[in-house]
């Protein structure tokens, strides 16, 4: 299969899906209408097999996760998803992966109302680079730098089964049929949080996506911000699945596991009946896990609030 | 060296280089400010060792290259570059290589005032993803699909250089000292058109970037406007280096050779003169090479008006 043919019948989807798209695939560049009055958040993520996930994914989650993890950072800035590139090397083109990719990416695409404008194949070893642009009225995109002394901390859904799946491929856990499944889907299939990103503008102060694990992102919060934090790091929202391991075991992986793709935001204290609203509203559950302070760093505490002193390090792909 | 002072050691530099950008690289996403009145103009492109450049490459030149390729879809539409992101896989980061790559992306960069506003870095076999984006005045953009029956063809600088260089690598050809140097620097560091097509806006009726060699690149011009053409195939511009060559390989890197990064157009016979002071302006030669007809297909004539009989097809990543 040539790649024009290859574009063409697993990319090629006819009429543009959105009012931002004036001309789609096709031509050198794709031509986007900006509404008036917004501001365009852009964001790309490559996935490299083996770094970002297992060769042993579905195509179909693989499609999914590879245009989620990108929806993940328009969540946290609160953007309207609008248009995104593809670029995908791949070691063959293979029509049986090519469909399931393709039927995992524009699932995901089509339930948010993304359009796929552009971009590039080629012959290469698997690798999957997309670029998503979104919108929001201007001055309205969340951002790390808003948190402000005194605001709580909050986390959506929960944290640690993408990492606690992670174990179960390398085999330093072991977990029973369906609860593997379960966990093996958060890691595969995350669903980015776009619907609460959006619901919190004007609400929350700061935002970020958590991909590297809590401590790293909300981490990045606070420097971007000036600030300190303290954590409850035992109150974290975990699945009844992570809940039945080990304390150890829930830590590492609430608070530093990764992959999570959940959404954690600081908000005023006045603001709160506003952030449990925008929950509701987009049907996303948050839980309350720390709050701003003037002191920098971050502290861990257990249940008796006392200093956990324990030491997590968020992940990063060129240390291991 | 971790991923977080990789990008900010090679890869942060500041302020804002245009008015597009709000906020830059360092949040989930970058803010843009699009400029009423104005179209977004997209493209992604994807480079991989061994199919867009060899590992022999400097980094430097190989910087450069990877955002030359970008660049060059934004001249085919006649866009003002504006910002880009950049995803880079990497064996391993290595700091001499990557300071290097950055020399040279962001020499190519400051010449065409185009920001950097985020991106990717992670581990994985050696891969570089850029996605581009651009501005122009609302219903400006060149398109492939306007060419018109009766329009002239008109392709910038020469063509050839580079797949002939590719020859020299691959030792199919002999060439001395200095010209090797002359069409490798062709091969690796090509410069895209971008004043040329600007000043093109509202003159050409279409346009494309000659990537994949001229014969295929037309060729998606005259199926997007539904038309044919003719080439006067030995009238196409050559270097001397090239012009030295036999009349086969001439005629196979001019008409065939791909990453070339020139722009072939059309425009009607009344818009000669504007054709050539676009040129003038952007102080780029360009050539009239053939003219579209309504029969489908390309004619290739030789000098005497005879019917080229060769067969050329234009680069196919799926196809060997």
């Amino acid at each position: 299969m040539g790649e024009f043919d290859l574009i063409k019948q697993f990319f090629v989807r006819g009429a543009a899906a959105n009012s931002a798209v004036a001309l789609g695939i096709g031509d050198d560049c794709a031509v986007l209408n900006p509404a008036a009055g917004a501001q365009w958040l852009v964001s790309s993520d490559m996935l490299v097999e083996g770094r970002h996930f297992l060769s042993t994914v579905a195509p179909e989650r693989l499609g999914h996760k590879a245009l989620a993890v990108n929806l993940s950072d328009l969540a946290a800035c609160g953007a309207t998803p609008r248009v995104f590139t593809l670029a995908l090397a791949l070691p063959r083109a293979d029509a049986t992966w090519l469909a399931g990719f393709a039927k995992g990416l524009f699932a995901l695409a089509d339930a948010h109302g993304i359009a796929l404008v552009g971009g590039d194949t080629t012959q290469g070893p698997l690798n999957i680079c997309i670029t998503v642009m979104g919108e929001a009225p201007a001055g309205q995109a969340l951002l790390r730098s808003g948190a402000r002394v005194g605001d709580d901390i909050y986390v959506s859904g929960t944290l640690g089964d993408a990492r606690l799946a992670l174990e179960l491929f390398r085999g330093t856990l072991n977990l029973g049929g369906s609860d593997f499944e379960t966990v093996r889907q958060a890691m595969e299939c995350p669903q980015p949080r776009v619907a609460l990103g959006q619901a919190l503008r004007g609400v929350a102060s700061s935002a970020i996506d958590v991909s590297d694990g809590l401590i790293g992102d909300l981490g990045h919060i606070l420097q971007a911000s000036g600030v300190g934090a303290s954590l409850e790091a035992d109150a974290l929202p975990r699945s009844a699945i992570l809940a039945a391991q080990t304390l150890a075991v829930q830590r590492e992986c609430g608070l530093a596991g990764g992959d999570d793709y959940e959404l954690v935001f600081t908000a005023a204290p006045t603001a709160q009946a506003a952030v449990l609203q925008a929950a509701q509203a987009s049907a996303t559950p948050v839980t309350r896990i720390g709050r701003i302070e003037a002191q920098p760093g971050l502290r861990l505490l257990d249940r008796q609030g006392q200093a956990l002193a324990a030491s997590f390090s968020s992940f990063d792909h060129f240390k291991s």
